[in-house]
């Protein structure tokens, strides 16, 4: 059975392996580059108002895709360096959010679980 | 046919609005956060040495693991809040990477693509 | 002649040499810390819209001071770690940015200096 | 008395009013700003060992202290638009780490107070 992120793992590994970039590719190397990336992606929004973010134009939108993915690469990278599956942490997280946000205390409401 | 990252964001879908908190996950507050949790996952490694970031104990390995879930979930809200399709915008990127960072002259080098 | 900012570089150079935290306190590890704690300072204002982060209660903003203090206090070590004065540093900046950002162009526009 | 942090926060009041900016510089907005440069800062050091972050050559030493005041300058914007004294703050952070790290529990030791 096939799976878009488990493919992409792999084709990470390689083009890792390829460079012999293994060496650089620590765990908290990985982490770092990957909060990197993301401050980069935060950077197309800083100065927006919330309304902007939400209609951004195409161009601006693709710019945003390609922080997205910087992000997602080194996501599944790290994922891989610690031998975590990220989706079935996702999962688990998920399930936990279900309990910690029961719905008739969260709706509407954007406080932590700890001061619903 | 199924894919686990679709599955993913068709329960984040559902999950933010029963809680009707779609009007809090603004593109912007989103990749906000994002970088938050990202920061959360570097917190991990920010004083281990990069051999120890290699070699987890089993329960530091799972809140790290938790933590990406986090960075995972937001990426794929924010993705969906955008029309972005995370797994395309990655290979794209990757494809951009494989000409970016030729084999010959990446290999054993973690110099930036323009000072290589 | 004494100014505040030098008073906290050396009173934290003592603390850290009390703990023997000098093996720790690499410039790649308090940057670091620096971005961990730039992204606490953040979590506070992830889900407030724009208004109410300019009308915080005085015991959130109590909490946003003690975050805003700890990336001080790690901006101030990793400068000194580097030979770096932070002050000289942001006035060389600021004449930078007057140059990048002229009054008639920039006024009232948000846009970064190289889409002016 | 004069004191450098508190003339760089006047300029940069005057900087930012001189260009009708103040609509822009939410709290929020700025707590995103300081957190993108940071993520700038932290990039220099991602590939880096602890060891080569020790021994920056003198012309990325300065794109570092570049990075830094851009830090520096947001942290004071942010801290004048919450009516926060940066130094103060600081101080009294620096006090509560004397109680949470007493030296004889701490020396040479990176753990978080709350597992020392």
């Amino acid at each position: 059975m096939t799976d878009s992120l488990r493919d992409l793992a792999q084709e990470l590994v390689r083009f890792a392996d390829d460079r012999d970039w293994r060496q650089f590719h620590s765990p908290k190397n990985l982490a770092s580059a990957l909060v990197v990336e993301a401050g980069e992606l935060l950077e197309h929004f800083q100065w927006a108002t919330e309304a902007q973010s939400r209609e951004l134009a195409p161009d601006k939108r693709d710019a945003v895709g390609a922080e997205l993915a910087d992000v997602l690469l080194y996501l599944i990278q790290l994922a891989t360096a610690l031998g975590i599956d990220p989706i079935a942490a996702a999962q688990t997280k998920l399930k936990l959010n279900e309990l910690k946000y029961p719905v008739n205390r969260a709706r509407g409401n954007s406080k932590k679980y700890d001061e619903l």
